[in-house]
């Protein structure tokens, strides 16, 4: 049986606690809708920040909600390079040791002291997924993306829960990479 | 035996040919040298033009040289999303149907119909090399780059000259996707 499921690419974003919410857009403040998000309850917001490193800024940068125990952005190496940080290449909420920024939003900054990272890349997968591909939480698999500029991805971080849909995230550098678009189909290789 | 070369990643930059090397830096002007870069003859050269696109602009784009017989930009999808143009992946030279733009220097711009790709990812091999390789001129290749990130690109393409010094070449977001870093060693598959 071939494992086939889709590719999505996740541009730079960042994800914040309520606390920082409350210090850059306003005490008590809710994110607003923009669109939902292939993961349910996930959505993209109205709202956009700024990330400012030592040498630069990503301005715009678009929050997810819903609000999240600790701010956490996915920038990419690039982007990175851009600001003057190195983040590392980690799975999300592993954040210790990333560097920090400071995040400007419309009402006020904060400094964070680390959560920068460049997500990696990884398989959401929901329980029946799991059992159909024959694989588990945690476990690390190869993806063959077709094409021109095909390749084999290894260490892909599988990610298995009963509220995850099925779907690859790869950055923007690794969608480019091998020329995938959001929703072509790849191949699960064990 | 283990297959092994070095990688190496290639920033955006132009080529241009000595017609607009006039039009845009002065009749008969001469590129500089910055520095040399792998292959011989070849160099980075002191002067930078901006890229015009539809949408943006890129800009302080590295000139290399020498002067080649047609202008050519090598940037990355994402950068072509940036100016709004989709630059086709292709071999150095073949430009046909690709995407133009505006070129500005210091002292004039000229508008290209064509020449704005992004670069095949491809090895440049020594004749003796690819003895010892066992490949030939234009074949298609697998590449492994290991780590955290480690991928296999399919489609790599062979170039082999006895000017050529032996180095594979990927775009910054091919190497950004596989954590490579300049003179990392990959490992040629056929």
């Amino acid at each position: 049986m071939k494992k086939e499921l889709p590719i999505a690419l996740s541009n730079r974003h960042i994800h914040l606690s309520q606390e920082h919410i409350d210090k850059l857009f306003g005490e008590g403040y809710e994110l607003n809708k923009f669109k939902d998000l292939s993961q349910p309850g996930q959505y993209a917001s109205q709202e956009k920040v700024d990330i400012v490193g030592p040498k630069g800024t990503l301005k715009g940068v678009r929050v997810l909600g819903p609000a999240r125990g600790n701010t956490q952005a996915e920038i990419s190496l690039s982007d990175g390079f851009k600001i003057g940080v190195v983040p590392p290449v980690r799975d999300s909420g592993d954040v210790e040791g990333s560097p920090g920024a400071k995040i400007i939003g419309p009402k006020g900054e904060v400094e964070i002291e680390n959560g920068i990272i460049a997500a990696l890349r990884h398989i959401h997968m929901h329980t029946d997924d799991a059992e159909k591909f024959d694989v588990k939480d945690k476990d690390r698999v190869k993806v063959r993306v077709p094409g021109d500029r095909g390749v084999t991805f290894e260490n892909v971080l599988v990610r298995v829960s009963p509220s995850y849909a099925l779907e690859m995230h790869v950055d923007v550098e690794e969608g480019n990479a091998c020329g995938a678009k959001n929703g072509m189909s790849v191949e699960l290789i064990k």
